[in-house]
């Protein structure tokens, strides 16, 4: 479609949708930005935000109310080509390889919902709602930390550092976000919210940290989900990254870690490694922290049955098996 | 974590999220409703409705006006363990299949979309934005639409009308709300927003038939990516389905069409085949009535370059060649 001659009228609407996408989808994640800029460099026909702005251009709104829904509407359009090419096995699109042959299936699933998130964020925003606002915001920060996970697999150079952005991102946050909501909604101060949504977050953190304990230690019925399946994929959590640090066997280790197709023997092997080092009682000591954390952020104001609950929470994801 | 003891408190609230969540998964697609009920039965902690209530109660909220948010939170969080379990090659959770052995990784990804879309929706509807609601709302129909190609792949019976009603799903619905957005900015009569979302719904249909038609007529440079995509991947279109209503060779056709790892040979035969009819002359047939139509829902109060613009846009549509 020759859009630069049927579209003349809406030139000017366009260029500004293609500043506002190339802003928007830059993240602080550099894998994230470089995948919506590699979306955006092939191109498209801006059908959709063309066809709504000539609609909307029967009246005189301007330019800046109208701008975000545009944006939204073909980042929208862009999340579902993403996820078509996952699922049609698509190798490229206009030209240019797709997302899931530059990145792989998974990497793409997680920008396409990125992409998603982000456009309903940008229309949260115009149409003044916080509590989307939030919510989107942190399924894109979801979405990052999930990216994150992805790129860092069988690298046994991480930090726990690294990964422990990577779980705040993908875990600790929307755990946060929920509280901090609720927190909204029965009109607390300011201050009283920031304690809940960092009371929320510190239960997360120490949520995520069990699970991943839970992958190196308990069986597979325990936690109805194979065991070891994190070591498999080469997603390597704290008690991993510990044994790499401090493991006398490290070396040893690392080459285990990098295994594709890792077998049942290698798989023991790696536990046996870990279970040599303090690395699960070096975690539990971690979840143990961020729970007092958890307990002192309680806000005073909050008394009775609800404190004693959510006092409760945090003592249950410490002990938590499964 | 036992949650019957520790969100005693919140029990209600629980409940009421529980039925509320089985009631909006409920779709027109029954595999939809189908998927949803089974992450329903796999159930979980609810962990974070769960502090999101004991947060929201030390206010005193009706529970009416927190629950669509606590059930969105839910939703996001089942669509990002679906996609988790894409990405992990999950086969179990929480002692039951996952979506992607069940049914595919494909529908998986396509669920987990709907399900954002779904959550997204509720909150918007709560917020009190008609813009969010119905983009939220087509996006829905877009993942029915896309979960309905998938459904239907490879099966040779399947009617226009279900051709129709999936396309007009997965992409006029999206082209027709871009329009109506743009119509509601220009502060238009409810009857012209109608007589947009129409010329969109229009377009959109000739703009699918006329990629379908290109799967089998166009060469692979032409359109940017293979052509006979759509029938390798055993999704049948109109001009397939006109064909196998209408060839002589239909049993042949038939077989031919069941191919799973088709050849190029293969490929060959159906489009020789397919050309032996008049199913691409029929296809674009269609395509000029929807571009007609089009042209015809263009209320008269938009004159000038707009209308022009936008009569523009239907030609080009159907003169597409790539």
């Amino acid at each position: 479609m020759k859009q630069h001659a049927i579209f003349d009228l809406v030139r000017d609407e366009l260029i500004a949708v293609e500043n506002e996408l190339a802003s928007v989808i830059r993240s602080q994640v550099d894998l994230v930005t470089d995948i919506g800029s590699h979306l955006l460099r092939a191109g498209g026909k801006r059908l959709r935000p063309a066809l709504y702005f000539l609609c909307a251009k029967s009246g005189r709104p301007a330019l800046a109310t109208i701008l975000p829904v545009a944006v939204a509407i073909e980042l929208i359009h862009m999340a579902t080509l993403v996820h078509d090419d996952v699922i049609d096995d698509a190798t490229t699109r206009r030209g240019l390889p797709t997302a899931n042959v530059r990145w792989g299936n998974h990497v793409a699933v997680l920008s396409g919902d990125y992409l998603f998130a982000k456009a309903f964020s940008l229309v949260a925003g115009d149409a003044g709602s916080p509590t989307l606002k939030l919510l989107t915001e942190t399924i894109c920060a979801v979405c990052e930390g999930e990216i994150i996970q992805i790129r860092d697999i069988f690298n046994p150079e991480q930090s726990e550092a690294n990964y422990l952005e990577r779980i705040a991102k993908k875990t600790a946050g929307f755990i946060a976000t929920s509280c901090e909501l609720g927190a909204n909604c029965a009109g607390l101060a300011a201050g009283e919210i920031r304690a809940l949504h960092q009371y929320g977050y510190a239960v997360g953190m120490a949520f995520q940290i069990t699970d991943d304990i839970l992958d190196v230690t308990a069986s597979s019925e325990q936690i109805g989900k194979p065991a070891g399946n994190d070591l498999r994929q080469g997603v390597l959590t704290m008690p991993v990254i510990y044994a790499l640090h401090h493991s006398k066997r490290s070396a040893e280790l690392k080459q285990l870690i990098l295994t594709r197709d890792m077998t049942d023997a290698a798989l023991k092997q790696i536990m046996a490694i870990i279970h040599e080092t303090d690395a699960v009682e070096y975690s539990y000591r971690r979840v143990s922290e961020y729970l007092e954390e958890a307990r002192d952020s309680l806000p005073s104001s909050i008394t009775g049955g609800i404190r004693e609950s959510l006092l409760e929470v945090a003592d249950f994801v410490g002990l938590r098996k499964y």
